[in-house]
């Protein structure tokens, strides 16, 4: 039988794309989507959606769940309205897959505690790619053998930050697999400034940014003789859409919270 | 306190570079090197060796037990003698790690048991280059997640066999993890024969050979708007030391027979 | 002074590309648009546009001219029809862009004839990704000295041909550099069928289809210790853009058809 | 007919390539080797070569001349004896292929006056690795069209200075073809110093630096949709030897010096 599956934030980019991708899922069925003002009975009324998709929308998810019945809340609204989303629904017997970051340690361990006495899963998930989060997997289990890694992350030129998110975190997980240690020779020089990049234990991180890239990083791990790379190219949106579907598949047998994806695959 | 190693093969180019690595060890001492022809007394009379490499020869492995007592055998001959080093070398106690393939099932079974009787550590493995039983091992883990993939596997242009066997090893334990299913689109057509590569399991692998390569695989695994890369370069016969002192530390904690770095990693 | 520019085929995918890009450059007029069918007065007035693009739509080319006077004529609409624009275009004093092929040899030497006489630039290009002409021209003057060639190609797995058309074309241009020589050992030998990939006058190509990939070309050139690789990723139609945008420049300073973007780069 | 060549500094790794080369190549006879201690009488009697290497050593470059009359001499000895032996060379109606560095503009004035006069051809290459200079000379051509570039270097870890050479040698010809303009976005942040690399005229620069790696660059040009990869990898010191015959080739066909291998590429 189909899981039954709610969704919030189903205007926003992701939202789009969840919507399209539980609708076309044989094994999901998409039974309403929650949103915060009035957008019209169903899905079909905005013009955001083909007239088929005949899904109800409700603004209180407490009506949402007498009417429909969800077994998963999706939800991929922003940071200010996803925790009281993630209570409500752990209140009312739903299991949440979330798509935001934001929650505060304290946050975090009162949802913990709910789903544990409820007996629900509850998957949150900061990156829903499933290749990004195979890669930094990957990376910190070669790190036992081969300690010597440097880090390119490349975006696309209107990306403020540097390194990105995904570098410093898959960098602080290797950290933990290896002990501090510098690399490139004691004595080398940098006649350029920063050519060498970014030093985070011991280790290098690359910014690339250009106009035309998407978001791609690789993890470069040499040993004598050898390297060894892991590389994730993401060229669309769409790369989030097999993480939201295996959490949702995963959280209703789970009976915990679970945060990152890595901890489900 | 040091390992005490033998080398069987110490002449050829695998075991030079093993004698080499070896004696550079801290943690490992090169106790004897076992030949099957007369060389000399010792490394250093070979013309293959500094004079400071004062390491002992033996033409007969009790022998060289009686007067060495070396705690790990590591045998880089060829298939004809590989067997019977092996079994003297449990008969005395030593802990074989080989570096050749060749063994018949009713040879590994044989070894197995005797490794398991005398409670000894024996590690057999087909490829002792690290990043490249990583990289088999992680495109094997993802296949679950990702199931479209194609091996890219590049070669110098001396190379006879196409595809080499760490692409065939690759794809047969990818298998292992995913339902066969054809690639690329069902009608597609290739206008110029053998463009879509060979074909294993519905997988497609392409074998590149050109001058100047040395021994490159990748493996790309793609899924909805991203794609995840696997690869391994290795440049020159060094990629291999990494596995060769890997197999005689673990050899040590072992008692059993373990066939493929795979399983110490 | 801007240069002003109507296009053929607004409503195409391609088309709504260039009625962007042409809107915000600076340098560039979009003064109108013709369309085989009603669409409405003004871009605004379709659904594709902003209601900011108040650009007036034409059915006949002569008309669309007597009115707005453009200096060139984009056109982005099928073989069918591009023949009779351009040489409309050509009697009227418009310069012709045009992003088809699908020109008979005989239609083409009759435009070129045209052209010539009425001293007017005129460039048909089949394919406008800047990137993708920079590759092909590098791999055709690099074959001289590095004449050991092989060529991967990349895309979605919808796509039904192999090898892609840009493949062959490289393989065409690098063939004219270098003489027929079989790459790879003499006695080589597939033990899968296929894995050496499909053979273009020894050259040797490789097509890789997988989801999430869209369009990505490596140009690979072996030699004595050394790769030399050009590689051109498509990430999406956008790449066509920057051509379009050289083309109108460039044709403004030319006086006789040019077929193939390369010859202006 | 075979060119005659003669080489100095025969026994440096370089120069024992370039032995090993000079001797298989059909259409070239290496008659001589110019040493500057005794060595024996010829290339059999150093235990480098094998015993069919009947080549002579002359210790004077006027006698080596007199009794085996070179068209070519090779130099690829120390930046203190070049320039002697280079201007020798000429004098005595020799053209000279030199791989070292190191000339002043006064001594390469010299030489060029010298070579001019003499109607003889002269090479002088900082950088004999033909992969390398196309690189560098389809980075240089790509810029017009694709201005915003990032350059990535890749060397084992015992290179002391970063970025390398040939990084700030490609930067500078393409900062040639391009005006000045910083990238990524202008509000861009550093949340770990150095992320973005080393930054020259507005390019980014960034120096990998890992055990196993050799000699590799990669030139990234991006534009919207698309990515322009170029990218040399030098796997060991054979590189060099295309552009030493190469040269040899071409310097028979030139009446003045010539600096650089880019420009008779």
């Amino acid at each position: 039988m189909a899981i039954r599956v709610a969704i919030a934030g189903a205007r926003g980019k992701m939202g789009q794309e969840a919507v399209h991708t539980v609708m076309k899922n044989e094994n999901l069925e998409l039974v309403a989507v929650l949103d915060y003002k009035e957008i019209g009975a169903s899905l079909a009324e905005t013009s955001l959606f083909p007239e088929s998709y005949q899904v109800p929308v409700y603004l209180d998810l407490k009506k949402l769940h007498a009417e429909t019945k969800p077994d998963v809340l999706v939800d991929l609204t922003s940071p200010e309205s996803v925790y009281e989303h993630t209570k409500t629904a752990l209140q009312l017997n739903i299991r949440p897959v979330v798509g935001t970051t934001g929650f505060s340690d304290e946050e975090l361990n009162e949802l913990a505690q709910m789903a544990k006495e409820a007996k629900l899963g509850c998957i949150i998930a900061p990156n829903f790619a499933v290749g990004a989060v195979l890669m930094m997997k990957f990376a910190e289990q070669a790190a036992k053998y081969l300690p010597d890694i440097e880090i390119i992350e490349m975006h696309h030129d209107q990306k403020l930050d540097a390194p990105s998110g995904t570098a410093m975190k898959t960098a602080h997980l290797i950290s933990n697999q290896r002990p501090v240690h510098g690399q490139g020779h004691p004595k080398e020089k940098e006649t350029l400034r920063g050519a060498r990049g970014a030093d985070y234990d011991g280790m290098r991180i690359h910014s690339v940014r250009l106009p035309g890239l998407v978001a791609h990083q690789q993890v470069l791990l040499g040993g004598e003789g050898q390297l060894l790379t892991i590389r994730h190219d993401s060229f669309n949106r769409g790369s989030f859409m097999s993480g939201v579907v295996l959490s949702i598949e995963t959280v209703m047998e789970k009976e915990e919270l679970i945060y990152g994806l890595e901890h489900i695959i």
